[in-house]
């Protein structure tokens, strides 16, 4: 883990870095360390990037209640290289959104890719925060649409992730996976959405292990989950993470 | 409306009262009026009555936010005498709690005949109150199961009642008058319900007219609605009526 440029701002210190191949962002309450801190993994959705400006937010809110913080670029996402796949994936994906169609096979095909490439870097970055004190305490997990993929994937894998917010996301590819998780999930369901058809997205949360899951959902579309809801889903990973 | 024994504890007065042919209880903060304060409208599950420990419970939770409560029997329950059909209703319902088996038409169709029932005595409850001072500010309803269907009906045609929890409950009979409903309302789902089937209740969810509206759905049976939730839902109410 190679760290960059440091920034300080409203008690958030923010730090650069790259791991393995992966450009990724830390932020820390500024000031002294301190052992078993919580740590919360923000993936970011399709076509976004570690440093999209809700996903910063995200990020200072979770500081402000004593985390750390830390998001990565998705393979072919942000300032990593794309395939030519990746650049077809992300002007599909946009095409869908604005069409109001379902997403294709193909780019859920592509999108498992992208959460078996990310999965194995995300517990990179774990072993790497490990060694300079973060990630210790308990890790939770925040993502939804196209992260969800890849969170689901490293919950079912990962046992340092201890509770997760997922959402925006169904099809059979990741009820496996879904299975497999037996943590603390909030999944959040958008009651119109036309890129994820709603009975998929039922079906995956009636797929996860977990005893304790909770669905919400709402009305509008994939982009519409409103800002109470986004709020509360984080309100409810911090009461799932801080003892 | 006759007032019957006033009891205190807590901070909190109790009256038994009755209202035409329903008896009822309020509850509210113990000491001066405050004019303008909040109500909420407690609605009980079949089989069940206005002095339930939970409802009890849930009313000295509101009056400790500030709120006035206030409970009916629902007809055919409580103090309140029964038809052969009520006796049929209770026991059946009991009998497919048990069974774990889906509601059946006669129960819904009983079910809807006792909300149109309660309709009116919750209107009386409303307009009585008015003349003591209370319901006069912002009025929710909080009632699953049996008595959502009663909520649902009222909050179609009761426009002083500006926000609800609804939940554990679905089937045809209840969508038309979800319809007319454009309050904020929260809706519980429990997502292994036998009593009412899952579709039911989605469907349900879909048909409210509310543009604020949010499913919450938890793991579990019609009576397993995790404490968190309930907690959460009166949570959600408060925050829809305080200004």
């Amino acid at each position: 883990m190679r760290f960059g440029e440091r920034t300080v701002s409203d008690g958030a210190a923010q730090y650069r870095f790259t791991c393995g191949d992966a450009p990724g962002v830390l932020w820390r309450p500024a000031g002294a360390m301190r052992p078993g801190r919580p740590l919360v993994l923000l993936g970011h959705g399709g076509g976004q990037h570690k440093l999209a400006p809700g996903l910063v937010a995200r990020a200072r809110r979770f500081v402000a209640d004593g985390f750390a913080a830390v998001a990565l670029d998705a393979p072919g996402h942000g300032e990593r290289p794309r395939t030519a796949a990746d650049t077809r994936f992300a002007g599909e994906v946009g095409e869908l959104l604005l069409a109001g169609r379902p997403v294709s096979a193909w780019v859920v095909r592509h999108s498992t890719g992208l959460a078996e490439r990310a999965v194995p870097e995300w517990t990179a970055v774990l072993d790497a925060l490990g060694e300079e004190g973060e990630g210790l305490g308990p890790v939770g997990y925040w993502g939804l649409s196209l992260s969800s993929g890849t969170g689901i994937t490293l919950a079912a894998a990962e046992p340092r992730v201890t509770a997760a917010v997922f959402g925006l996301t169904g099809g059979p590819s990741l009820v496996e996976a879904a299975g497999r998780v037996t943590v603390p999930v909030e999944f959040l369901v958008q009651w119109d959405d036309t890129l994820v058809p709603r009975a998929t997205a039922l079906e995956l949360f009636g797929a996860f292990a977990s005893p304790v899951r909770t669905l919400h959902a709402n009305p509008g579309g994939h982009e519409d989950v409103p800002e109470v809801q986004l709020a509360a889903s984080e309100a409810a990973l911090t009461r799932h993470l801080l003892p």
